[in-house]
């Protein structure tokens, strides 16, 4: 199970193998995508990411052969229309990627994410961490926060694989 | 000039030559994708339509060879964030093909390409279509509307080469 919390600077992915109840870390960590300005102020700079994006994404499909990938949905409410529009730009190419590999996308939202790894679906950041680095027995606190993110998408995705 | 008008639904797209003063329409019209279910409300017919999108614009942009691509940027104020994130995708898809292929991107507002049509940057659609039928002496007003859109977007890219 493959999960991924797509960003225009920082994209989180995490690969867990086993059941909800044993899961295993295959591999976790972040894209960080050249970051020439802020997302949102060039064109080009928006392009040139997505492309980077594309070309990970590919790579650690083909890497990791994951059965499902899973993504969170569209249900939060943004502050920043603009920003939120130009995440949308990074899944529509994690979509794109998984949808030509033949590989099945699941959605899940944000709450349920937090509450597989926490407990609460209202967690906050440092939480997640925390919660992240108990649950895989981790040395260290997952970082940059990106990372526990992933990990809680693909946790999560695996809990209901279970039901 | 390729103007392109991403949508999930329908995209136009319009590519013109010569310069702002006396256009010519090169090939206008719009990508259907296949609409199982609203976009947004499954993450399987949005993959799905993101890979359709792709294939129609490297088609499109093989096809037409334009130097430039022009988009409007994300200037708008969006009442529904979930609904322009899914557009975000679209445009994310298209960004990436114009990247991928090595063609520049030029980004527009929305206002600045309402009224390079019809002279208002208030423009409704109904005006933006009858303009367009006017500017470039069409037969029949463009349908469906989309497709103005895309002309408006390649006609107000070529008039800013002109400064």
């Amino acid at each position: 199970m493959l999960g991924i919390d797509p960003g225009l600077r920082i994209t989180g992915y995490a690969c867990l193998v086993g059941d909800a109840v044993r899961p295993a870390i295959v591999e976790a960590g972040v894209f960080r995508l050249a970051t020439k300005g802020d997302p949102g102020e060039g064109v080009a700079s928006v392009a040139s990411r997505l492309v980077e994006l594309e070309r990970d994404t590919v790579d650690l499909i083909e890497r990791v052969r994951p059965e499902r990938i899973a993504v969170e949905g569209l249900f939060a409410h943004y502050k920043h229309p603009a920003t939120a529009i130009v995440m949308g730009h990074g899944r529509g190419v994690i979509l794109l990627c998984a949808q030509r590999l033949g590989i099945e996308v699941t959605e899940l939202k944000p709450a349920e994410v937090k509450k597989a790894m926490t407990g609460s679906g209202a967690a906050t950041k440092e939480q997640m961490v925390g919660a992240a680095q108990r649950v895989f027995a981790l040395p260290e606190p997952p970082s940059p926060p990106d990372v526990a993110d992933a990990l809680a998408i693909a946790l999560c995705a695996l809990r209901r694989e279970l039901v």
